[in-house]
């Protein structure tokens, strides 16, 4: 134990060994120290992960999204236990940049997935505290190879759909499922345009009741609109199909469509190679987020870029200008080769 | 006239009054400055464009796309010809990044466009030398400021879709325009996935002769499958309909689309919104590349980078880690308030 700054004793951070055991509290006080914000816990984190790295890797990374109301939930819980029930393990981590820190968010919610949240097979996280996007989804990505290296044999992030958090979610799993409202597009209904190119399945739910017809109606409208597409790979079409959550129906051909994406993806090799451009990937990003937050800490800095920003809106300088002018305040040095101006 | 290293007299820049007059000698000799490299020639141009920038903003900037072999060039030269025969003028510009410099690019090909080419009120201008994608676009993106001082109606940037450059494209344009072929979607003829999200306008060509009938076909298909999307804007939902260059049919249709949704987005006052909104993001974007530059310029952070991107590629260091320390090498400075590594 360790004494902390305001006299609480604090405990030794989580061990690799004790995650990699599977042990619940320890992975659950890793991914509080992954989403710390503070300098020393981004060094701890920082070493714990390095060290869970070579027991990443296992698991299935299943990213899912869905309007409002679509039933995300309740088909998270229904599709968990499905899992549970044929003997696999599940975590469940969120992606949700608008949650604030004391109201939390709903998604990642247990109350809403009570019955999944008592299964010793799940873990289910609330998503990050909200902050800049890009922090939300580092800290979730990270979170998620803390989880592989606790062994569970499926990761699923889920996403609100708050700005470009799709599509952070989606350059960091392997297949990226896509609810849907059984009554087809209507404005607040239809797919977020930005998801069609991110589908690998795409999902109707509520295929009951009342509502069975206009699911299978739906699931051949979607199925229509998928193939006038170009698919993004040789080694997958994506699928389209209806469940019920309240029924217990379509979970398993839920469950065989990711199988069958996953034994595409592996025999191909193309499991490894996206995988291994989506980690480059980060890195670059990463890196941009890292030297823009860098220039926003520069006070002088940020204060030229607010007033650019508004030069720039106006027109009354264009955004290369006003990049430049940046960047040499920013570095100190000329761009290009030019003698650095005298202005700021 | 001024010397240049070379021995060669060179002709002094346009200046900003010869391209608003509409001199197009003049418009192409500072397009030509644009695309240079040579850091004195960027100071130039960039005087220029801030000259420029009071006359821009008249025109209504139209991207364009389309798979190979929909018939890109027969519809703009018909559609341009359409556009000049009521009195307008049309600036064609191209983002096409694989273009070789000595090749060219088939973009922008006045070969494929002559009887456009021939008329007075039309400037087509190749896509700039291939080199990075990002720099491509931001010449593109001012040459399309000087078309605008010079005057003319209508910009048209086509784009023949190579990685990001749809995407690049809608970011600096009012509307954006996806052409596809009457067979609908198989797999080489489908529309790109990601440029569902782009599209305001969806026009099937070669709607005559033999495939007269497929074309209907295809326009209902698509108009099925653009209504299952949630619209982008209240303003505008997007429209499909099918033309052919050949016959000259439904090209007037486009236009009044065009006009239609210029219109409502002045009246919505969404235009200026979306322009000032695009042109604080190119702000942003071009400092990022222009860091990212800077980065790899670095002799020693460029070959630390190529080393932690295979490191993260094989699992062996997180992304995050990467980042960090190529931050702190680039900048010379600890991250987040942590005592620099010594590792580098």
């Amino acid at each position: 134990m360790t004494a902390t700054s305001k006299g609480r004793a604090r405990a030794a951070p989580p061990s690799a060994a004790q995650i990699m055991r599977g042990d619940r509290r320890a992975l659950a006080r890793a991914i509080t120290l992954i989403e710390s914000t503070r300098p020393d816990h981004r060094v701890e984190a920082e070493a714990l992960l390095e060290a869970l790295l070579p027991a990443t890797g296992g698991s299935i990374r299943v990213g899912i999204s869905g309007p409002p109301g679509v039933g995300k939930s309740s088909f998270i819980e229904a599709f968990g236990l499905t899992l549970i029930a044929a003997g696999r393990s599940l975590a469940v981590l969120a992606v949700d940049p608008s949650s604030a820190r004391s109201g939390g968010s709903i998604l990642g919610d247990k109350t809403r997935m009570e019955r999944l949240a008592r299964e010793p097979a799940a873990f289910i996280r609330p998503s990050p505290a909200g902050g800049a996007p890009g922090g939300v989804a580092r800290r979730t990505r990270e979170a998620m190879l803390a989880c592989e290296a606790a062994g569970f044999a499926v990761v699923l992030i889920e996403t609100v759909g708050v700005g470009q958090s799709e599509a952070a979610v989606a350059e960091m799993t392997d297949l990226f499922m896509l609810l849907v409202q059984p009554g087809g597009g209507d404005d607040l209904q239809g797919i977020k345009r930005g998801n069609v190119e991110l589908a690998d399945l795409v999902v109707v739910t509520k295929a009951d009741g009342a509502l069975a017809a206009a699911a299978a109606r739906a699931e051949a409208d979607y199925r229509a609109a998928l193939g006038l597409l170009r698919p993004v790979s040789k080694h997958w079409r994506p699928r389209v199909m209806a469940c019920s959550a309240l029924e217990g129906s379509g979970l398993e051909a839920v469950w065989r469509a990711i199988e069958a994406h996953r034994e595409a993806f592996e025999a191909s090799g193309e499991l490894a190679r996206r995988r291994a451009a989506q980690a480059q990937a980060w890195m670059w990003s990463e890196l941009r987020d890292g030297l823009t937050a860098a220039l926003k800490e520069n006070a002088a800095v940020a204060a030229l870029a607010t007033r650019l920003e508004g030069a720039v809106a106006a027109g009354e300088i264009t955004p290369g200008t006003a990049a430049r002018q940046l960047q040499e305040v920013f570095l100190g040095t000329a761009v290009g080769g030019r003698k650095r101006s005298a202005r700021s």
